[in-house]
């Protein structure tokens, strides 16, 4: 069977099998309930893989400190898709003219003022303040899902503003952290496989801002510090990153004053599955309806 | 047995069994395992209780729409709650300002502009533009869990900026409206009552913004288009809302240009189950740790 790759022909499937609901604006849509049932399943699934490691559980709403985004150094990175989130503070006669514009369609920013959170930009950052302190021997491992925002509007169905990561940050000594995170790839690649999807895995490297970002990338690439797990979603030749390995090295740790057990700088790791990315992976691969998927991956997501 | 409520008790004693992890920031925490757990067994609860409505189950992300908000009146009334995202778009230049600001600690709100997307206000305002055009004989109803955001900082636990909202949106003539919230909200009170909370409904209003506001909020009693379920969370004198119910009549039917089968401006009615303060309410009346409830409420709850 040979597959139509393209941004238009996903969307225009997932649309008319109800699986996105488009709404006015780019990378913002709701989700229908078959979409909703396999994602809930496929996270299922991680979990049973998960469950030998005894990772903590924990959830964060999709806002963060903005403290924490200013500390983190994302802005240095990825100024251009950070989300601030802003809020009215005025009084009666400023709330007069606030609606006016807006029911007038002129501009109403000046009307807003800066609040204390802004977007989660990345499914690992609100759990880092957590860690600061000495750690316990054998270091630590967080297993969350979190929403994550990312201005980066687009036509393409994989490139959402808004979505959802299972992820998992190890932090602890360099050989812990590396090892946790060779462990993970080859289960990445295990799960997305044994569930019928073309998956293989990459380096990479983040989009980072502006000509000096080029050099980081490149840095970025060259000490392998970020793997990607990729599958054709939108296109066969570029295939899309669906579960994402970072190592950060003593980034965080140094940030957010992290000292491993024998008192050295810790080390940290996240990976990620892009829920919304592998749901519609699997839509593309075994097509529209669950009920023509191949029996194995109906059994292993129990449908 | 008697019960000691505050805010500052509520607060200490969640924090302490690890059910939520603070940061830097009121009203942003994270949710621990036991919380998630309960959470999720409460809305699968929820969801059995709601099976036979056979309502279209969707979900959209914690951001909106820009001109939904616009054309909401959400502003008009709450102005205050609102939160707009905000991003970077400058050059290089603008780049190295902006975080030699932020390194500094010096203001960085010039150099943010806003998005198309803003935070979602109330769980069912994503769904309205949906329902444009005519409805189906009958009408629709849409079952969602949804993220909303408040700007509203406080030290109460029960008082978040972000929250899930397990919502129902009920959209046709004014006797279904009518006749289906008047259904939930025995259902609500059973459901609550069911698990041994001491939960009753209460006539309510809304938040309205500045002096008029006072006037709509009278306005909204007197025709009593606000019911809230209450359980003693924080306080036994003002108990909390936990479980919402409005009727909208024509606000969003005209608003968003639907219309019932036979032409007529469609009425609106939405419910919202908020997750978190039942949660925090199980915990407060049951205690800290689900292996002491009592028997019937962990048997409903699978626990």
């Amino acid at each position: 069977m040979s597959i139509d790759f393209s941004p238009e022909v996903l969307s225009n499937d997932l649309i008319a099998a109800g699986h996105i609901i488009p709404v006015g604006v780019q990378g913002i849509f709701g989700r229908g309930p078959m979409f909703e049932e396999v994602l809930r399943r496929f996270d299922d699934y991680v979990s049973r893989v998960a469950a030998g490691d005894q990772a903590t559980r924990m959830s964060f709403p999709p806002c963060l400190d903005r403290k924490v985004l200013e500390r983190s150094e994302y802005l240095d990175s990825f100024p251009q898709l950070a989300g601030t989130i802003f809020s009215f503070t005025g009084n009666e006669a400023q709330h007069k003219e606030l609606i006016e514009n807006v029911h007038e369609g002129r501009p109403w920013t000046h009307l807003q003022t800066m609040t204390g959170v802004c977007l989660t930009p990345a499914a690992c950052y609100p759990v880092y303040p957590s860690f600061t302190g000495t750690l316990p021997e054998g270091g630590r491992l967080v297993d969350m899902q979190n929403w994550v925002f990312r201005n980066e509007p687009s036509p393409e169905p994989t490139r959402m503003q808004s979505f959802r990561v299972r992820e998992f940050v190890r932090v602890g000594t360099p050989d812990m952290v590396v090892a946790w995170r060779d462990l993970w790839l080859q289960r990445g690649i295990d799960i997305l496989q044994s569930l019928g999807l073309p998956a293989h895995s990459e380096v990479a490297s983040d989009p980072f801002f502006g000509r000096g970002g080029r050099m980081l990338a490149a840095n970025q690439r060259e000490q392998q510090l970020k793997f990607e797990v990729v599958i054709p979603v939108i296109s066969q030749e570029k295939p899309t990153a669906v579960c994402s390995f970072n190592y950060h090295q003593d980034h965080f740790g140094k940030l957010f004053d992290i000292q491993t057990a024998d008192g050295e700088v810790a080390h940290t790791a996240c990976l990620g599955f892009g829920l919304e990315r592998i749901v519609m992976a699997l839509f593309k691969t075994h097509g529209m309806d669950t009920a023509g998927w191949p029996a194995a991956t109906r059994e292993i997501l129990g449908l």
